[in-house]
C-alpha cells in the first residue's frame, strides 16, 4: 500500500485551545503523525513516499476560493495586527452565526477569521497553510493511485479535514483532505464515490460539502451530536437534500458504545454504499473510537482494528485511507496499522 | 424624568473575555454603571428609583422561550459540569454557523451555550441571569413611564442589550432592553415605535428581532461593520424585509468620525424616524462614541453629548433611554447626564 506521508505536518502546531472556557493545551498535536509514521516503519506496512505538490484548484473544487485566500494570508496578517502576534497563535472570538450575514467580507481580520471558522478549539499557526495544503495534497495523491489501479493507499497527514466545510475551518481541520480525495476520484472518471467517515466525531464539513450531490455518498458512525461533538450536525434525520437525497447516512451511537454495536453500524454503512454502486471508498479514518481515547467515547480495543480493516477490505472497493482524529497519541500508531494490515491480510 | 436603576447590574461581573486570541479582563465591568449612578445623584438628575418585577412572559415577548430558560438555569448547570466551575465564567467554545443546525438542542451544556451565543467575549457568571432579567424589568419600567404620559425616562442597567438577539447573547449583552422597551411600548397601545441606535457598534440583536415587522422601525449610527464589531451586521443595504421593508435603517461610519458628521446621520435618522410616524422612541444609549473610549473610534467629546440630548428632544417624542455601551469608565457619568440635561433642557 501506498502511504503518502505529509512531513509538512509539524509546521502546523496550535499551542492552546479554547475548551470550556479556558485556554488549555492542544490534543491535536505533531506526535500524532509521528506516532503512526513510526509504526508503519516498524511494520514494514506501506511504501512511505512524498505526495507531489497540487495546485490551488484542486482543493478549490471542495472550498470556496475566498476561504483558500484567507488560509493562504491568514498567519502573515495576523502578525501585522500585533508584533506580539508572532509569538501567539491566532484564535478567533465571534462567529456570524443566524441572524448575521456570512456574503460581506469584512476587512477586519478578526472577524474574518471569525466568519471562516465555528470554533475556538482550533489556533492558526504559522504553518497552518502549509501543512494543510500539503495535507490535500497527499489526499489527492491518494485518489490518484486508485485512479491508476491500486486497491488502496493512505493519506498519513495532520491536520485533520473531516470537519472543515466549503468555507470554514473548526475541529482542529482546515482543508478537508477526505473531500479532495472524494472530488479527485469523481474527476479522474470514478461516477459514484462514497465517504465512509468512523471518526468518533461526526464528519461535518464532508456532509455539508456533499449534502445536495447525488454522486459522492456520504456515511458516518459517530458519537450522537445530543452529546458529542461537533453537536449541531449529524443526526439520523439527515439524508441529504436535493440531488443528493438519501445520499448521506448517519449513524449516531451513544457515548460508551462498545465494538459489537459499532461494528454492526459500519456494517450496516458499508451495504448502503454498495446498495448506492460507489466505485471506490474513501474512509476518514479517525482512531478517536479507542476506548483509552481522552475526549472520545466509544469502547474499542486495540485489537478491533484489525477486524475493522477486514470488514473494509471485504467490501470490496478501490479505497484509501486519510488520516483524521485520535488523541490517545501514543496508541495511535498500533490501531492504525492494525487497520491497515487488517484491511491487507483480507484484500 | 424618572430613573429606573437595576441594583442586581453588579451580579453580573464578567472576569475574562476572549479578545484576539487572548484571555483579557472584561470591558464591560460594574463600575461602569456606578459612575452614572454617582453623576445622577449628583447633579440631582431624575427620580432614582428601582423597577417593579416583570413576569416572564414579557421577556418572551422579544426572546425564545427556549433562550430564556437556557439562561434561568446555565448558572447552575455550568456548576454541576465540574465543581472548580464555581470558581470560573463559562464562556462558549463552538457555534453552529452556516450548514449546521441550531434546531435541535443538544443534552450538552457547553454546546448549548455555543448555540444560543455568537462570540467568546460574553462570560457568563452566577449573577447574570438575576442582573439581566432585573435589565429587562427597568426597560419595561421606562416604557410604562411613557405609556402613562412622561416624556421621558431611563433604564440605567447592565449588562447591556443591543446585540443580544431572539434568541442568543453576545458583545456582553443577554436580555435585549431597548426591545424589551420598545415591545412593551406596543403591546402598551402605541401603533408605531422608533428604536434608535446611537451606541458605537451596530444594534445587531435589535435589529434583527425586529427586520421583518412593521410596526418598530430600527435605526442606528454606528461604526462600519466592515472595520468595526459586530462586523456581520450593519449594512447600510439592510433595509428591513416582509412587512418590515424599509423600516430598518444603518447609518454605517468609518472609523475617526468627529461630532458633525455623526449630528448628521442622527439627524437624518430622526427625519427618517418622524416619516415613518412614530409616537414614542427607544434610545439606545451606549456613549462608546466618545474619543477617549478603549476599543472604539468615533471622536465626540463631552460637551458633545449635550447637544445628542438636545437633537432627541426636538424629535418631540416620547422617549425612554436605555443604557448600552461605553468603555472609558471614569468618563461614563459625565457623557450619560450631558444627554439627559440637554435633553430636559429642551424638552
Amino acid at each position: 500500500m501506498q502511504v503518502f506521508y505529509n512531513d509538512r505536518h509539524p509546521l502546523h502546531h496550535g499551542r492552546h485551545e479554547m475548551f470550556r472556557g479556558e485556554l488549555v493545551p492542544c490534543f491535536e498535536v505533531p506526535e500524532r503523525a509521528d506516532f503512526v509514521l513510526q509504526a508503519l516503519r516498524a511494520r514494514a506496512i506501506g511504501d512511505i513516499v512524498a505526495a507531489p505538490g497540487i495546485g490551488i484548484d484542486v482543493l478549490a473544487r471542495v472550498h470556496a476560493r475566498r476561504y483558500l485566500e484567507f488560509l493562504s494570508t491568514a498567519w502573515d496578517e495576523w502578525v501585522a495586527l500585533d508584533p506580539r502576534n508572532a509569538g501567539r497563535d491566532a484564535l478567533p472570538s465571534y462567529w456570524p452565526i443566524r441572524t448575521f450575514r456570512s456574503d460581506v467580507l469584512p476587512a477586519s481580520f478578526p472577524a474574518r477569521m471569525g466568519l471562516f471558522s465555528f470554533d475556538a478549539g482550533s489556533p492558526l499557526t504559522a504553518g497552518t497553510w502549509e501543512a494543510a495544503r500539503w495535507g490535500g495534497a497527499c489526499a489527492a495523491a491518494a485518489a490518484g493511485q486508485l485512479l491508476a489501479g491500486a486497491r488502496s493507499a493512505f493519506a498519513l497527514t495532520r491536520p485533520p479535514g473531516h470537519h472543515a466545510g466549503h468555507d470554514f475551518f473548526g475541529g482542529y481541520c482546515f482543508i478537508n483532505n477526505a473531500a479532495v480525495a472524494a472530488q479527485c476520484l469523481r474527476d479522474g472518471g470514478m461516477r459514484k464515490v462514497a465517504v465512509l467517515d468512523i471518526d468518533y466525531h461526526h464528519g461535518n464539513g464532508t456532509q455539508a460539502i456533499f449534502y445536495e450531490r447525488a454522486d459522492v455518498f456520504f456515511a458516518s458512525v459517530h458519537g450522537d451530536p445530543l452529546t458529542e461533538y461537533p453537536y449541531y450536525l449529524g443526526h439520523a434525520d439527515e439524508r441529504g437534500a436535493g440531488a443528493g437525497l438519501d445520499c448521506n447516512l448517519n449513524l449516531p451511537l451513544p457515548k460508551g458504545t462498545g465494538f459489537a454495536d459499532w461494528r454492526k453500524a459500519m456494517d450496516f454503512a458499508l451495504r448502503r454504499i454498495s446498495a448506492y454502486g460507489a466505485e471506490a471508498l474513501v474512509v476518514s479514518l479517525g482512531l478517536d473510537t479507542f476506548e483509552g481515547d481522552p475526549i472520545s467515547g466509544f469502547r474499542l480495543a486495540s485489537a478491533d482494528y484489525l477486524r475493522v480493516g477486514e470488514d473494509l477490505a471485504a467490501a470490496g472497493l478501490p479505497t484509501a485511507f486519510v488520516f483524521e482524529g485520535g488523541y490517545a497519541v501514543a496508541d495511535l500508531g498500533l490501531h492504525t496499522v492494525n487497520v491497515l494490515e487488517g484491511f491487507l491480510q483480507r484484500a
